[in-house]
């Protein structure tokens, strides 16, 4: 039978403890949420909703085509100002999905003969951007400038590294001075993902290159996700007015998608503007992290020391993991469960998520619970 | 400098003609729309406006993470269940696009020592995904089983041939009945891109794979977008559960990409519900199409026979297809103008959508401005 392989594969999956199933959530749940990416609890903020419904209304259900042909809408366009205002870019572009924003990024600046250098613990959409991408990739050890340094010594034409600024799985940040240093002594690009650091990091959540002094530089293009610190869906890359131009032209995953639809473009609008106007929201996500880590290590758990919103627990094994998660939501939580192949290292996690309104008694109550669950 | 590169090839497609900017567009526009992919005119429709906006208030602004995590809400369930049983499938998985679902579909099914037969007309997100398949990609002449036949013979082990259902650029049809026969003859998966059959072919809109006796099928596939008829964003895979639950556990782009928002969840589901309850919409999209086809036709215009919704009309040059379609503007109509590297032939075009609801004065007046204005 044409599909009969698959069968094999979901055989070894049961063995290894690694089968993933989908489970939808109600609109009201009593659980206490740890797991999800809503870094400032923005996503249901009156204002947020609203941007949703009011785009909605204003432009209709979808973009109705490729930014190039009819799905650019002013929203967008004030969507991009903002956005690259806001985080000290001269552009910006926006995309359907941070996983588009990454595609584009990465093979519209790795062209022919150019050389990548990724960094070993890259989210995949950038592992998936260096696969497409017509120049040769170099994987480079996790965090480590001198080892980009040395990629990229020898390599003649247009070269990029290629790094997340806070890795998702561990929520460790990368040495982003050190990284751009390493680019300029070999006049390299500089492209990060600030998924997680975007409305944490930084001056009123500016994010991790505008912290380390990167933003607007004309070697250092940022990616950022609509879906996370902003509520909302979507992706955007953020750079010189150069750059982004040549993805409008270059990028296939611009060209050749659907515009991200006006309730979303709305909702992230509306998010940001708040993140403006209330700057203290960023902080507030950092110190309930480092509360989190505090209390946690303070219980007997090895927590890795956050530099951004995520907090990351080990676990023995992966049917461990899924028990010790399946324990804390039969106990009123819910945190993330982080396996193979979503982990680059194969170890197991837990995986918190550091929301900025997460009070103190919700902080002891989660590594309470995650404790007395501990297999 | 590290991007200085790029200023070469933005002088090259200066000479070439092939520049591409964006032109936000406003609300309220006087423009005849011909040029988006919302071939029923649903996407302002009053119920899939309140479809997103409804969406928005009970659930956010965005899913808040992986729909492994936290991002399938109920809403996200329930819409793959009713776009499952409407077009005849037993199941289906919804993603943040129709480009992450090609991407998803077409690497998940096509593991290591397999082989994929790819047509040489189809869509960047189904080339993109053969690019990241680890299986080994053989291009197959445009619409043709035979060539099929031929690849797929000799290779051991699983394949699949893909293909869309109806070619976006010319809007000409795949030929279904004989592709799904050369893949049967040899035991091979058929995956099928219904971007542009979705809502416009087949009972009610079912699309073209019901229309050719393919859905539920064991070893058929189908991809489709909810951004065009649905007048949303978004795409889903639809097929056996057995490849939909082998996804679910495979797909890079579903395990790594934020879920759906529930915005375009909410307003692709109220627009088939829509569609359900008012099937003649899908056989009126057609109607016009064919209307506008005669017409051009009757005013000397070489316009490619459409199959379903999309009415190509060749132009001389690029630069004349550019001022072809801004000279149609400037008269009132919105009109696509598909250049190189979006043709795959190279030939630059007019591409004109048939929306449902065009009225015959509008389809009249849409081919008198093409006409005085043709170069």
């Amino acid at each position: 039978m044409a599909f009969g392989w698959i069968d094999g594969q979901a055989e070894s999956r049961r063995r290894a403890g690694l089968v993933r199933t989908l489970r939808p959530r109600a609109a009201g749940t009593p659980l206490l949420d740890l797991a999800s990416n809503d870094y400032l609890g923005l996503t249901r903020h009156p204002e947020v909703v609203e941007g949703a419904a009011r785009a909605a209304r204003t432009w209709g259900g979808g973009s109705t085509g490729s930014r190039l042909v009819t799905g650019t809408t002013e929203l967008h366009a004030e969507l991009e100002r903002e956005l690259a205002g806001f985080c000290g870019f001269e552009a910006a572009l926006v995309f359907s999905s941070g996983y588009a924003a990454n595609l584009a990024a990465v093979t519209a600046l790795a062209p022919h003969g150019s050389l990548v250098v990724s960094d070993a613990g890259n989210h995949a959409s950038l592992i998936d951007g260096c696969r497409l991408a017509r120049g040769t990739t170099q994987v480079a050890a996790h965090a480590d400038p001198d080892a980009v340094r040395k990629a990229l010594s020898g390599h003649d034409g247009p070269a990029v590294a290629v790094s997340d600024t806070v890795f998702s799985v561990d929520g460790d940040a990368a040495p982003l001075a050190g990284l751009a240093g390493a680019c300029r002594e070999h006049g390299a690009g500089l492209v990060l993902d600030d998924a997680h650091g975007l409305g944490v990091l930084g001056d009123g959540g500016r994010g991790a290159p505008h912290a380390a002094g990167l933003a607007g530089a004309d070697d250092v293009v940022v990616t950022v996700t609509l879906s996370k610190s902003l509520g909302s869906q979507g992706g955007a890359v953020l750079g010189p007015s150069r750059v982004i131009d040549h993805l409008v032209n270059a990028a296939r995953t611009f060209i050749f998608d659907t515009g991200l639809a006006p309730a979303a473009a709305g909702a992230a609008l509306a998010a940001l503007r708040l993140l403006r106007r209330e700057p203290g929201r960023a902080a507030r996500a950092g110190a309930v992290a480092r509360a989190l880590h505090a209390t946690l290590t303070a219980a007997g758990l090895e927590a890795v020391r956050p530099d951004a919103a995520v907090v990351s627990v080990r676990a023995p094994s992966p049917e461990q993991a899924v028990r010790w998660a399946a324990d804390c939501r039969a106990a009123g939580l819910s945190v993330g469960c982080f396996r193979p192949p979503s982990v680059p290292d194969g170890i197991p996690r837990l995986r918190l998520t550091a929301r900025a309104d997460l009070s103190g008694a919700e902080i002891e109550r989660a590594v309470r619970v995650i404790g007395e669950t501990r297999p």
